[in-house]
């Protein structure tokens, strides 16, 4: 039955061309299309989709999908390093899963195509790491656990991502920064700008300054991470961190 | 050769003691006995354990079990809640989720009976809801994640979670804390008392002032649920909110 809706969808489905870009991309040819579109499809955009999923979009997809990928990288890593200690365990697993490194996954695996087929709306730089979620949301969905296991590692990690880069990759840049303002004898404090509700979530819009200089401002839903990321965009302010290639 | 394991495990290992409580709570006669023997082993017990597992804990298990547990959570309240979107997924898994949820689960399962034979130290509450995740990724290790699933589902979930309670509670202390002090004309404000260091991780302390007065206080790793927790408290010692049985 499964093969019979695979014949079909690669050979006759009008969605023909959605199966024929996912083949490559997944490994297989997918047997549930419908929740392949849905991955796509963004809230921005009106549910002109599938009727079998009146009122929705990849959001609930998203929710699965980054539940699911964080289970196959923990334990991706827990096999791969089996003498590392749960601390090292669990900042290799968010170096991984976090939001730039699921854009960049996104952006190799040419997402975009996928999105502007059926998006109405201008693409983001983080459409394309949700998406990378929807996407393993509906592999999930299509073909269970272990199938979503092999999709992840051959098709996504293996391929996108060097994890010994990972292991090397200091990404405490607030501490970097700290240490290179106290080597340069500069005082570094950080301001809370805005704290406002975004999506029904509080987001906190923080600054960093240097001698009392406002050097870069940075938005997230957690403060912590705010400043991080606030932290890194003075650093390359500063010239002591070369931009990576894909900031959003 | 599962089932020869599994014969032995019950009627002839010298840890049949632990095959027996085993059974009831997991609704299966294990094959890999060291693999649970590991994860009610805490750190603060030296090593005395299995030769298969040198120099470990059950802390790379709760990390691994912590990810499977969210993914099934996640997975079950998806399709328990198919018009839900997923912000409401999102926060009815971290209150499934939460430290505390998993401490009362863990209470329930009686884990405490598992944790005082492999450990020497004072059992500590936190210790139960961590036995629960690390138990769960000894069961994933020894049968994969679609046992896994049944076994939280059917064992655990339908158990000793009543999901309908979760709906109704609201766990956002800080802002009932707040509204509650509007009406009464009072003032509100949080203190951090201590930034440390905890097992290398940042830990904060806070503490809640009412009228100048400090009210309660709480440590965590995480400002925002310190304050949280700290509000939770407060309102317990004001008398508008009735502890639950299970405070640390």
């Amino acid at each position: 039955m499964r093969l019979l809706f695979k014949f079909y969808n690669y050979y006759l489905s009008p969605d023909k061309e959605l199966a024929r870009k996912l083949k490559p991309l997944l490994g297989y040819t997918p047997a549930n299309l419908g929740i392949f579109k849905l991955a796509f499809s963004h809230k921005s955009t009106s549910n002109s989709g599938d009727k079998a999923y009146p009122m929705q979009n990849n959001e609930r997809l998203e929710y699965l999908g980054d539940a699911v990928l964080g289970t196959i990288v923990a334990e991706y890593l827990f096999k791969k390093y089996p003498d590392s200690n749960e601390g090292f365990l669990t900042k290799m697993r968010s170096k991984l899963v976090k939001r730039k490194s699921l854009n960049r996954i996104g952006d190799k695996m040419e997402l975009e195509l996928l999105l502007s087929e059926y998006n109405t709306t201008r693409l983001s730089r983080s459409m394309l790491g949700n998406a990378v979620e929807a996407l393993v949301g509906a592999v999930y969905l299509d073909r269970g656990y272990a199938s979503t296991k092999i999709f992840v590692i051959n098709h996504m990690l293996r391929k996108y991502v060097n994890i010994h880069e990972l292991e090397r990759l200091d990404d405490n840049y607030k501490s970097q920064l700290l240490e290179w303002c106290q080597k340069s004898g500069k005082n570094v404090t950080y301001k809370l700008l805005a704290r406002y509700k975004f999506e029904k979530r509080d987001r906190f819009k923080v600054a960093v300054m240097i001698n009392n200089k406002r050097v870069a401002t940075a938005d997230d839903f957690n403060k912590k991470s705010a400043e991080q990321m606030a932290s890194e965009k003075a650093m390359i302010a500063l010239g002591i961190l070369i931009e990576e290639e894909d900031e959003d």
